[in-house]
């Protein structure tokens, strides 16, 4: 162990990445750099720096980087270009903000000259994997300290008496026993797991949530937005052009105002089990609806067959940590390249919890042909007697297997 | 044309349809047998006996038949085992009857037998193609009358005239201007197509929906259920054991009552064209989110992946028509194989518009172990230091890479 | 049928397009355009001129092209760096050309303003779809005419007697009864089909074979091969740098040397049947084999995988006529990135029927890492420790399975 | 370590597994049982019983079973009914008879009450991921030993010395200096690995090949056999019908003899990396080849292109030790179903290496229509005049693209 000199640590401030600080020091006795990441989570980064520095952090070792529109723009955006769902239900909050924290890690070990990077993430959990598949790839040599499949702080009294130790300022809701629930946070969604979760029978309690009000507590007004696309990235709200992040900044407001966007389910974890997560992702659930209606508009149907299908491949990627890995890159090729004709409007009615589209329009690439799908006269526009050749000769294999079983 | 002696026809008692008997017993001279069946749309059978005999079919040539349970039993609740969404959005309540309705037609043309079939789908929509495609797969020799394709009755007006000269009954809303929503109903739901919604971009009007309740109107207090599931299908309702079509019937209710299961798109035909649909499915898209909850329980991450790898395009082989085609014949092997441990209960808060998970369990078959995956003390159920061997594994190949790509 | 003014013929020069020629001038009484293509064929072009003024076609609307390097260049190389068959079994030569010829139809159309093309595909096979979705991809007005789906010469005698009296010159074989096979010829391969290979169970003829030996009359002495691959394309042969068609001309040579590259299958026709055929692609058969075993050297497993899973369905679009449609391209772009590192050299050894690699190398690409695969001692590059983690929590899933399944 | 009281082992009789049934008996202090199996190799296997009685293992802990039959009926003919290959070359030969010893490994552990299995497959390689999925995946909580993962004997030479300490028998090609090929043999195949193999671009020496003759030393005159299909496998051979393995060894004995089989690849294993093995699989080969060509006559178009798109993932299933998971078992549901009408016979011709289908016949099942393919009149089988309705509609959605485009 002891041939690390410096090591990255991804450091929230909190409670148990101070804990792993300390640790590490204790432990390696080597140099700490931090790295704190505002990826909209909603949380004072400045404390984080202030913490830092009573560890001892030098300052230049002290890294708090605002990487919000580079997390909505490289990750966030392309992701929902794929119409991506995993198991059907979940949107990969936090999947996707993990290999843009490993990328931030590897480039400050670069900078600073660290032989080895550290994370808060468990070893029963799918992050620790996401965090290491990005970092081996982007940085083959780097060695990866992952304290929770190291220590001894398994218990939640260990882990705060070593930090009451190490004179680590603990708050309330960590002093009143119980853990709380386990939380990660970002721009794009903010999800819970663990406590009662544990059982799939129970139902969260209401005061669990923290984005979104209850569809119950929703206005009874229902709220109409339209939003902007270019390339299947949305680029405006109700006319109003903005950058990505603000884009997700207002639709989440939109979503949370309107109780849209709560999840609650159980899922396959790569390493084996499953798990029960809760999940609020208010604006990317309006991405996703409204990404889908523009490309029902402007996208060939075998286009949209062939990334229907390859959809769970590209999330189960992305769930599983291979978001820098080469057949990822290779399918957001195709993926990207679809996206050139995704230009358009859609028409959104919010109400208690239901992203209603009711309009559907681009001016530059609609595939819609009224003239052809009339239920009126359409004046010679197709010849409904193309269709019996046309069924007749996706007939032909079934006639000929008919007759041929017959005999 | 003259070979054709005895004609089985699709007959619905509406108007296009009577137009099209009297059309076939004017143009090929010949026997018409009628086939009505009751699928759930909601309307009475015995008008239909009526008018047919009005046209002078013979009783004996009159077949109306109740064919709920076999429908839902049969056709929508294998569909729903496979979680099957068209396009990420239809639910296909119209191209699942299809293939039962091709079924009996052949069925009773064998029975009576008669040498072709008739139907009144359009030559540009996709029901052509199924009634026919599931026609000529169970009957290679059948001959297939579709009057669409082949009359001049291409204009309301025309269409009209002929009925009126006919002496066939117009009710009222055909005689006032202005076509009717393109509709179509089943158990599982009822589509609206035509009219103002060849627009893309235009609201439906709140009248048009017959079947669910809007959201805004639902009751302002949620309801709870619980489903049972036993291989994948629903068998009971809040401790109430249903047969299929009851199951259906009940979730329809529900889902009505709670404003669930609106749907507004624009979809890909198989014969090329994109079209705008609405639909209402109140009770599908409870069984679809029930479904997708107890499979989170009880199936396999692998077996649950492989499913939904393949549901698109098992889903589009139900739209294109391809039911009795042996390639669906094959992934249903697959499908239902799954189901077998897909046992259990769910419970679902229904609100306005929303279906909830709130619970799920099975006594027999859960698959969700929550001393593995606990945040607490696992009492060694899992080694977290597995995790390591398994990361490194997993990245060797990314790190090889990377290693050759720096040279 | 009177509208059509100018129409673009593929013309070969052959029997069958000759009576087309003149069948076109007789029945539409309009203008006809001569394309005559160079595909590597192995047939002289210059008759095709003299014949075309023979029919009073105007100089300047007599095109013949030499397409070979655009052939080899765009279509043949791309499509072989997804390692491309159709059904397990066929290298595809007649599909990959046909979207050339529609593309030079088109700009031949353009050029001349003409508003119709026509070709000389039967109504029973894959290559009029092939023409004909080129056509309109590129041109969605354009006019098709498909001379055998609308004449009554369907018999052979009804032709011969037509290119007769029109004065047209039939040659010996032609004359001597017994229809020829029907072939087709490109840089690519020649194909066979019809008369006693109509019967799935007859052996071919040793006569039929044109491109190649038979493995018994090969040389007895094998011969060895270096070729070299750039992006996954070969751009030189035993050290010598050539262009696209000069590659495919040697190995063709080569491959028919050593009695390379013979197929005799029955394949799915896109119409609906099957059918039986017989191919000869010498180079194709190589290039297959080398770029097989340089993407075992370069490229990374799980894009190899991807790829794979993809090819059979990039494949069917080749088939069926699909290469000007967007979900190709869309492929294609995934596929060319995946070549960027598929560069090096392999050694092949070529003896009577067999192509054997025997090496591969790549300076700059090679994913192989000897000191991690080595069955001798690896001086610490892989831990074999890491494989019991790894095994452990991909069993995981199985094992709580296996005791849930137990109770 | 000291918890394990009696283990299986799956023992050779080789020298590797006797230092580790010495070492298990060493290190574990427990009772060691033996498990010999006949798969076809061609050992004997009678001094694999006297070795075992040497060290002291009781008669009754001595299994040997001869287990071809139930390898080559309930593994081989099920993977080729699928037409498996690994990554476009590999037959799967040392793969697929892991899971059959996993499953008596297991089976005696529950007859004898043995607590652990042990295996002497490296840490390096894909058969202790096979054969230890297995295990779990049939005992959950099996424990299992993998010598080569936990001891220090990683050099040939410890190795060697510890077997001379324990006095076990060391034969003269261990003597004398250089490690053998890493070797496998089944009735499927035999494999070779390490030695100079290691270097990708090595031809490897003609000595090392074992079951089969060159191409260069197979009769000069080919040899046309006669393969009868019942459900996809194999059950006569020119005109005789004989057991499942009979049938193999046949082929093997007929395939060895005309130079038919030897491979020579890259590939990319499980545990991250890429390597070079060899494989003689010359009945296999055989059995490919037929049964491609069986199915193309009997297997509809859309079945058999579902199981080519699904046959990579089914590989790597096999590949990567999952026979006993519930995606295989899923996926083999669907691929024996579609092989109930896969019946009938093939002809072929062997000839120095090559395997070439001349003739597929089934009385039975044949969908091909020669009344329909043919060239000749077809006497309105077919009415070429339904291709002009196919490509519309099926090129309706380029052309509507083109259009849009074009503004």
């Amino acid at each position: 162990m002891s041939d690390i000199k410096k090591v990255v640590l991804a450091y929230s401030g909190g409670l148990d990445t101070s804990v792993i600080l300390k640790w590490l020091q204790d432990t390696y006795q080597c140099e700490v750099v931090t790295f704190t990441a505002d990826l909209g989570q909603g949380e004072e980064l400045d404390p984080a720096r202030q913490k830092a520095l009573k560890f001892g952090i030098k300052p230049e070792n002290i890294f708090i980087d605002d990487l919000r529109e580079e997390f909505v723009r490289d990750f966030v955006f392309p992701m929902f270009r794929a119409n991506t769902i995993y198991e059907g239900e979940y949107l990969l909050g936090t999947s996707i903000a993990r290999p843009l924290i490993a990328k931030r890690l590897i480039e400050i070990a670069r900078e600073t000259g660290a032989d080895a990077i550290a994370h808060g993430a468990t070893g029963k959990g799918n992050d620790q994997v996401r965090f290491e598949l990005g970092a081996y790839a982007l940085m083959p040599n780097i060695k990866i300290i992952a304290p929770w499949r190291e220590w001894d702080l398994l218990s939640r009294e260990k882990l705060l008496k070593y930090a009451e130790d190490a004179g680590i300022e603990i708050d309330m809701k960590h002093k009143q026993g119980g853990a709380p629930y386990s939380m990660d946070a970002n721009l794009l969604h903010i999800s819970y797991e663990g406590r009662h979760l544990e059982d799939p029978n129970a139902e969260p309690e209401t005061s669990m949530w923290r984005w979104t009000v209850s569809p119950e507590e929703a206005p009874d007004q229902p709220e109409y937005i339209d939003v902007e696309f270019e390339k299947g990235d949305i680029v405006a709200i109700n006319g109003k052009r903005m950058s990505a992040a603000s884009v997700l900044t207002e639709l989440n407001r939109l979503g949370g105002k309107h109780g849209i966007g709560r999840l609650d389910l159980v899922e396959n974890r790569y390493v084996g089990m499953k798990s029960r997560g809760c999940y609020e992702t208010p604006g990317g659930t309006i991405i996703l609806t409204a990404h889908r209606a523009i490309e029902s508009l402007t996208l060939d149907r075998e286009v949209a067959h062939l990334k229907d299908d390859l959809m769970p491949r590209y999330a189960s990627m992305i769930y599983n940590g291979y978001w820098w890995a080469p057949e990822r890159v290779a399918l957001q090729k195709l993926i990207d390249h679809t996206q050139e004709h995704v230009n358009g409007t859609v028409r959104l009615k919010l109400y208690k919890g239901n992203v209603i589209v009711v309009g559907r329009d681009s001016k530059s690439d609609s595939l819609f042909d009224s003239t052809i799908a009339t239920f009126e006269d359409d004046a010679g526009a197709y010849d409904q007697k193309d269709a019996a050749g046309f069924i007749k000769l996706n007939a032909l294999r079934l006639r000929i297997a008919a007759k041929a079983r017959q005999k």
